[in-house]
């Protein structure tokens, strides 16, 4: 690794805590050394806790290979630290005077470097004014955890160099952030002040025993945090105007900003002027965007989102992973998708092969060519292995129990193409059921004329979930399927069955 | 399709605005037939705009096969609508007169079903205060997008009959919700008072010209949103005190409570009492997950939260990216990255296997068992194809001149399983390109361990899209294709070639 991109040859920390650790660990992420400085004697132990799980995070943060991490050191002293860096952060507890000490010390052995401070709200005209430089002086406010947030608040203060800010707005997006450079100095600058007004009423109904923080949380991350991660509260309410955007919301909602809004705490007053204020500058942020398109665009990212904490099994992701297995279980039930399924197939089985899907090909499984990609015929012979699964009595339940079929080995011949909408279908012949392996033919075809579209031959390994392990199924799930395997045994032994790719005819 | 698990046999809607509408179609997605009443002469122009961004939405949300949507009918009053419903949704304007003279009107036809009320902060107490029956009121406070968000607040008034509090928990549930019951009658309730409070605070900074609309809305949406998406604000903090939690949090934020957080507005007094109580509910709420565990779990979600983001290049996503794009150069510039592809690969073509992909398996690529589904490996093995095409001239240029290679059949071995957001590699060997035929052996590795996950083999074909005929590729990708395929020829045979399924080894 060369030089990093930000310029910077080293870089100081004052104050190893959670923000310093996180400073610390996204600067040498990003190739810059750093020298750090904490009194504390736990220190080292605390920041390597903090830069191992930064590591691990930033493991799978991105697809693109990362370079070598730069080298650290703790420093006897801030001045230690400072002497001889372009930028030194200072992340020290939230008192005036205990940062102006650092200043003072930072300054007897750095004459140049620009000091950022990681205040969450005390002003930069504060801070510099005992200073002998203060035109270096910056406030750099980042979010916990800082090797993960892209915010960076950059303020001003009176007699701060507007050049520093300039600056630092480029060496914080060169490390991967998000610089919102706060134009008025005001106590808490912007994001605190917002979440702050949150949390002071979050403690307020704690304390007055209206709920508990669990509920409080409840509150948040169900419903409107999954906005705020992709939307802030102004585009949020933009939208919840419906077409007419934040002037009919303000509308909509303004006789009640009286009541109930009111009863909480005063708000400013909807002046026509003021309301004016508001839409035109939501309508200059959406960009040229409709309300419409904004919300397709949220909507998107409402998905996505939800589907990320589904992998994670957490929150809304656990609510969303619930509905699905339910999804399931109900389409089980019914026989999904109008087929020949039913609640005692073991009874009587199906004497042909069993109509395991009939749908129409969803928009977004074609590609620029409008047909649908090559990878969606596996999905829909995905869909219709699940189906055939449920009918044996291999459903949800059977998997929350801990055993389930996985596919070991597929073959597709695509024979033909088919449009967005364009209905299909597919019917599927068991070729051999008993033991551990269960061997299934899938003929895909068009849905009106019958054409043959693709065929799938896929052999399943019956799995125990808790070993990962080879197993055999349980005692109904293999009567099921014996009953199943033996209606199937006398049908014709289907054309393209035990073919390898490239073989001739 | 059988009845619902809900119970619900039809449900009526009264009012179709933004909410209204995503009661629909979250009502008719879960199978349960609705009626709705809306005086505006073009709702059902609106509605169907609702119904339409729900169905996409829909499409992309579950891997389930989705049931078939129920039947709605616009009916011509609220009367007409609530007739014979078991369930009466009101949506309409937040004023309490508007909201009893519905009740009152639906009362005249209906005796006995619930009636749910979407208000946002109006006391069920006062809704209910002059109906016949008001044991059967509710507020069920839904969040926009109704469809996608899982949070619903249940809030009984003084009348309220407790257990249709527990009926609506049961129904809400299952259609996908996370009912937060609000067991104090608070005007705003919860989540409205929290969110409330920050959009005032947004209100007042914006007046005062302190910030635009974007500007307070970056500083929601890079930092403390992306937080808010899975943890409420207590939650949050209780992770901002490092090892100590809550308590560490509130001892170390003690000292600036009065300064600068007093300058915005009073706060209750932090009594020993006070902290014990908000640090043992924090504790209570972690449920035996240290601090330290909750963080790991909090930077799991952020990564994939960041990465949803940035599969739809939005806000924080699109900072990712835009780090990644720049992290990708530094690779390349400093020599990093080890794919062999580079873009005179006609002139000195990779001596082994080409490296088409290496990625993370996108969350939305795992199914339930959090692990990559089993049609995903084709989607990558279909990614890496795509790479390879471009590598030899078969790129977007040449399908736009009306060439390209269709994948005619595809053998899959499955050997092992990979999780959300590791990351993947697929080296792909040519085995034959003489022709019109083009016969790939991909090779899917776990990208830290090595694991062998899949092997893909795959005939493809070229066509002549425009009679859609096999024919023979373009001179320059023939070419191309040729000095690569005998570079390959020398390398040893992949173990797997030529295996039909099922087949001993």
């Amino acid at each position: 690794m060369t030089g990093p991109r930000t310029g910077i040859a080293r870089a100081a920390i004052i104050g190893g805590g959670v923000i310093g650790g996180g400073w610390l660990a996204r600067l040498i992420e990003n190739g810059i050394p750093c020298r750090i400085h904490d009194p504390d004697p736990e220190a080292r132990r605390k920041l390597e806790a903090v830069l191992a799980a930064a590591d691990r995070a930033y493991g799978k943060l991105t697809m693109t290979p990362r370079v070598a991490r730069a080298g650290w050191e703790l420093a006897g002293s801030a001045a230690e630290a400072a002497a001889g860096a372009d930028l030194v952060i200072e992340a020290v507890p939230e008192r005036l005077e205990i940062k102006r000490r650092v200043y003072a010390e930072i300054e007897t052995v750095n004459a140049a470097g620009v000091i950022a401070s990681s205040t969450s709200g005390i002003l930069p005209t504060e801070l510099q004014a005992e200073m002998a430089n203060p035109g270096r002086l910056i406030v750099a406010h980042p979010f916990n955890p800082v090797y993960l947030l892209p915010l960076v608040e950059l303020v001003a203060g009176a007699e701060t160099d507007p050049a520093k800010i300039d600056w630092a707005k480029e060496v914080f997006a060169g490390l991967g952030m998000h610089p919102l450079h706060c134009r008025v100095e005001v106590p808490g600058f912007l994001s605190d002040r917002l979440q702050e007004a949150l949390w002071r009423e979050a403690l307020w109904l704690l304390h007055d025993g209206a709920a508990t923080a669990e509920e409080l949380d409840a509150a948040i991350a169900y419903g409107p945090g999954l906005r705020w991660a992709q939307m802030g509260t102004m585009q949020t309410f933009h939208l919840a105007g419906g077409e007419g955007g934040m002037r009919a919301m303000l509308a909509m909602f303004g006789p009640c900003l009286k009541w109930p809004w009111t009863k909480l705490m005063e708000v400013p007053e909807l002046t026509p002027e003021f309301v004016d204020r508001v839409g035109a500058q939501c309508e200059a942020q959406a960009a040229g965007l409709s309300p419409r398109e904004l919300e397709r665009i949220r909507d998107d990212n409402l998905v996505a989102i939800l589907q990320a904490l589904k992998a994670n099994d957490w929150g809304a992701g656990r609510v969303l992973a619930a509905y699905e297995r339910a999804q399931a279980d109900r389409g089980a039930a019914a026989g999904t998708g109008g087929t020949g399924g039913s609640d005692d197939a073991g009874d009587a089985p199906p004497a042909g092969p069993v109509r395991t899907l009939a749908r129409a090909v969803p928009p977004d499984w074609t590609d620029y060519n409008n047909h649908m990609n090559e990878s969606r015929y596996l999905q829909a012979f995905c869909d219709a292995t699940d189906a055939l699964m449920r009918l044996i009595g291999a459903d949800a339940d059977y998997i929350a129990g801990g055993q389930s079929y996985f596919t070991a080995e597929t073959h597709i011949r695509h024979l033909d193409e088919v449009a967005a909408l364009e209905p299909i279908t597919v019917d599927t012949q068991v070729l051999g059921g008993a033991g551990r392996k269960l061997h299934l033919f899938h003929e895909m075809r068009h849905g009106r004329d019958g054409r043959l579209l693709a065929t799938g031959e896929h052999m399943l390994i019956h799995v125990d979930l808790a070993t990962r392990a080879a197993s055999l199924p349980g005692p109904a799930v293999a009567a099921r399927l014996a009953v199943l395997a033996e209606a199937h045994a006398g049908l014709e032994r289907p054309e393209g069955v035990g073919r390898a790719v490239g073989q001739k005819r």
